[in-house]
């Protein structure tokens, strides 16, 4: 291989580029990606798309006295090829070295670790302001896209940008979709603008006092670089509105581009039973048993399972709002109360954007509203996408009945009554692992009631949803090595406590483990050692310490910390009751 | 007194009133409107805007059939004296008797508990829905307005009534306000509207895909029933865009918009020093000091006292991002990443809109922001408004260190070791009680360590910032009533703990008593119930229970908590230990 990427080392090296030295660049880099991403799995469509308009910016601008911020950060792959990070992308023996993510750990040229949408316009005018105060002159260039304009913190940056005053460039990456197709009004708009070259009197980026610039072809580098070059150094906010092809490049993607938008890595493949799977099947029979029952979903159906096939067999019951958690959780109240039974489906991560939503529209109002959160746990997963932090902002919320449940059995039953009560918002936490049981743990007539799978003495498992089976693990392993036959208590769910529950194991109990597949702070466990603090009860808590995890596997942090049987049981006998 | 507003009872009443009668009804209802609200305090501006438009609301829809949305709902008077509950505006026996935000509770005329701003569309998109897919017919009318535009809600809301499809009517309120002046460069486009009556082709409304009207004289009743009765029954989404003067029909009103959007109760004053004025002080000071400070706001500067004065005084060091906390938050890790120092001022209630960014841009990106979090606590306060979260939300995330003064001297120290240091992101609970200290409690050096004001034995109070007043009374009480000399432990920090000093407890303590103003669930006090769980350590945590508060006196829930010397002391003399 000799090519023009071979000669690049840094963004310095692709601004002495010529313009056919530029293309040929962008030719090398996307089939890279396109044998590496489909290697190690990854967002292939976004990233295709976006590599013409990455080498443009890195020709015109320069990085890092320029700034640039990445929306999502998800379509940064060009740009660590650009900044010293190519052999991850051209070498199979440091493919995954680094992270999908724009990292300030891995880069200068990285500003923000940046996984969630819509935030790169909002960072931009603190950028931008700071430049303004502390008398510089750099340019600001924020890349705003891929879907992430419906979130309405995309909103609140570019109301904001207009009114900075000074050089703000948005690069808004229209390629037409976002993970999914895209949902919401303004994206009518942006045909229009598309269908007449940026030229329609009426222009979203107008109404919002800002500078608007259209280039048709966001794929053609040179076309991009002209078009950067203009707005270099401009002394007021201005979008360069750019058209991309979402997997641009290659057939497969390109034509499916909501399947390509990420990719699982070709070795990993899935077997048996999913929790996604299950809650299509049930959901499927409930809607049509059923008009009033309706799907949510803030523009991340892939990550919940909720396939194209079953959006559309769904119709008018299912309802994707675009990038948009806090309008879902509202529009999922507003469901509620004018008498629809609304499933709000939500990754953890995600569903944090929504957290006054889940107070106030959710809590507060005592909404019958659904809320089915996925990915909660520990995952091997880039720290942006942590899914720990649910527990915190559900179980703490007066009004909202969290829960867990262990077993296909149980979370089944607890959609099930979930739907049908008009009492309350429920979330339930959607396990990872599909374990059978019955569903008799759960009983809707008291649904907070948590559930003693096994009664012995002096140590008890009080495990959270998916830890059961650590507890029963642990379990048998206490026993078997001590003779100490302890109870195993299953907490259904975690907004409240079954006191009596608790205050019958003070009877004959002296130590209570506490397991949960989450941060323990503001946790799960936490509230049981505060029900116990003026007790002799000892309790021991297990879960997750209150730090970002990133990319680590999962063994690797049940062995830190100490979410094995092995561990569990060797804490217990270390402690001198 | 014999006039229109005597024979209204109803809604139904309203629909048969003749234009002049409609007229007359809403100066009757300007009049007791002055009178009660300059008496009893409350949102006088925003509500004396909109009286006619709330009179032609209901003589034109037919409540509750069809189904009406406040944004905010603090300009819901007019509404709550149309809807059975005049007497609480009329008779000064009955002043206070309602919220003052829209409340199920009271009335089936008020769907939603609605009190944080930009949510009423997505509700309404929410009742839309679920009207259709009910084979319903009735009509959905969404209020938003008073500076409500600027957050992103809205613009989710807004995005996605445009594919809603079908009947959904948003009035929307210009009274060229929110809270405070507005902000944001769509409002640019807001005032192209007016100056053209809604016929300029560049066309916010227009460009998400709604239809849209204008009405010039939003204080005109009969202009407001004509357009009114123009959308009703329409088969799609509008917008009507209605032109209102803040404080309409009171000289002083008018002429000081931000001073009369809410007022205090006639007969409360304030003495002595405040939180608000030792913030401004000490803030200007280190602006002129040190031109990288910057003092950001999000649309609501009342709440935290920035004045207009001390506003003008900042300069371009000041900037009010609009009603955008998720923005505002993002914008504050942009200044701190550009190399600015920015002081995010904000109100604990609004906080909860932006969990994600603080999550994501302070916490995972280390940004070294502070944030000053002010109403965190115990208020008599509505429901909507309760600033009791604040520790759930910003202790339990990773990465933010959170500081709680309980003296002046302490919280100017936090607050300049804060602004200085370049690692981390910082919250400070503001209390609101000023108490006097000396700043060595305080440690630069160690910012999480925590501080013992007196070393005894046996007991030991852990009390979180202000609370430290009450632990000083109780362990006083104790020590007179029993004669134990108990510890009193001032935590400074509340995201980690000092374990040390927990540690060194142990050794000649048995109970630790801990105190802190806000729920117990994920706050404080379980974090050391924990910490101490597998111990012989006896832990009782005092604090809130997790539950909405509405207009609950100060005295009566601190009785209801055991927030009382007294009553922490009976409960320590009742354990056996």
């Amino acid at each position: 291989m000799s090519g023009v990427l071979d000669c690049i080392e840094s963004p310095a090296d692709v601004r002495r580029l010529s313009p056919s030295e530029l293309s040929t660049l962008c030719d090398e880099i996307r089939g890279h990606l396109i044998k590496a991403v489909t290697k190690t799995g990854g967002h292939l469509g976004p990233n295709l798309g976006f590599v013409e308009a990455t080498v443009a910016l890195h020709h015109v601008f320069d990085f890092p006295t320029d700034k640039l911020v990445f929306d999502v950060s998800h379509q940064c792959y060009t740009h660590k090829m650009l900044t010293g990070r190519k052999r991850a992308f051209v070498d199979p023996a440091y493919y995954n070295e680094f992270t999908g993510f724009t990292n300030p750990d891995e880069s200068e040229y990285d500003l923000f670790r940046a996984g969630h949408t819509s935030q790169a316009v909002s960072l931009a005018c603190g950028l931008a302001k700071s430049r303004d105060l502390l008398g510089q002159e750099h340019n600001v260039i924020a890349v705003l896209g891929d879907g992430s304009l419906s979130g309405g913190e995309a909103f609140e940056g570019l109301d904001n940008a207009a009114v900075v005053g000074s050089n703000i460039i948005v690069v808004f990456n229209d390629n037409e979709m976002s993970i999914a197709p895209n949902a919401g009004g303004v994206y009518q708009n942006l045909a229009e603008l598309r269908r007449t070259h940026g030229t329609c009197k009426n222009n979203f980026f107008r109404t919002l006092g800002l500078d608007y610039q259209y280039v048709e072809d966001g794929n053609n580098v040179n076309a991009l670089v002209d078009a950067f070059a203009q707005v270099r150094n401009i002394d007021h906010p201005v979008v360069v509105h750019i058209h991309t092809k979402k997997g641009k490049g290659l057939d497969w993607a390109e034509n499916n581009p909501e399947k390509a938008h990420s990719i699982p890595p070709a070795s990993k493949s899935v077997s048996g039973p999913t929790y996604q799977q299950l809650t299509r099947d049930y959901l499927l029979q409930k809607l049509q048993e059923d008009p009033s029952v309706v799907v949510v979903n803030a523009g991340a159906p892939s990550g919940v399972g909720l396939t194209p096939e079953f959006r559309q067999a769904c119709g008018t019951q299912f309802v994707d709002t675009g990038i948009t958690e806090q309008h879902a959780v509202a529009f999922s109240a507003g469901l509620a109360r004018g008498g629809a039974k609304p499933v709000f489906m939500v990754m953890a991560t995600f569903a944090q954007r929504a957290f006054d939503q889940f107070v106030q529209e959710l809590g507060l109002n005592c909404s019958p509203a659904t809320v089915l959160v996925f990915g909660a746990g520990f995952y091997d997963i880039d720290a942006t996408h942590a899914g720990t932090m649910d527990i915190v902002m559900t179980s703490n919320v007066p009004g909202i009945t969290c829960l867990a449940p262990a077993t296909r059995e149980e979370y089944l039953a607890m959609i099930d009554w979930s739907i049908e009560q008009t009492e309350r918002p429920v979330v339930i936490r959607v396990p990872e692992k599909v374990l059978l049981g019955s569903a008799e743990a759960f009983e809707p007539k008291r649904p907070c009631g948590w559930h003693v799978n096994r009664r012995g003495s002096k140590t008890a498992f009080l495990s959270l949803g998916s830890s059961l089976e650590l507890a029963q693990e642990a379990a048998d392993l206490l026993e078997q090595q001590s003779g100490v036959r302890a109870s195993i208590v299953e907490a259904l769910s975690y907004s409240s406590f079954d006191e009596p529950l608790l205050d019958s194991l003070l009877e004959d109990h002296s130590l209570v483990i506490t397991l949960e597949a989450g941060i323990l702070c503001g946790g799960f466990g936490e509230k049981v050692a505060r029900y116990y603090g003026a007790t002799p009860m000892r309790v021991l808590c297990y879960g997750g310490k209150k730090e970002f995890l990133d990319r680590v596997p999962t063994e690797d942090f049940f062995r830190i910390y100490h979410f094995t049987a092995e561990d569990i049981v060797r804490d217990i006998q270390s402690l001198s009751l």
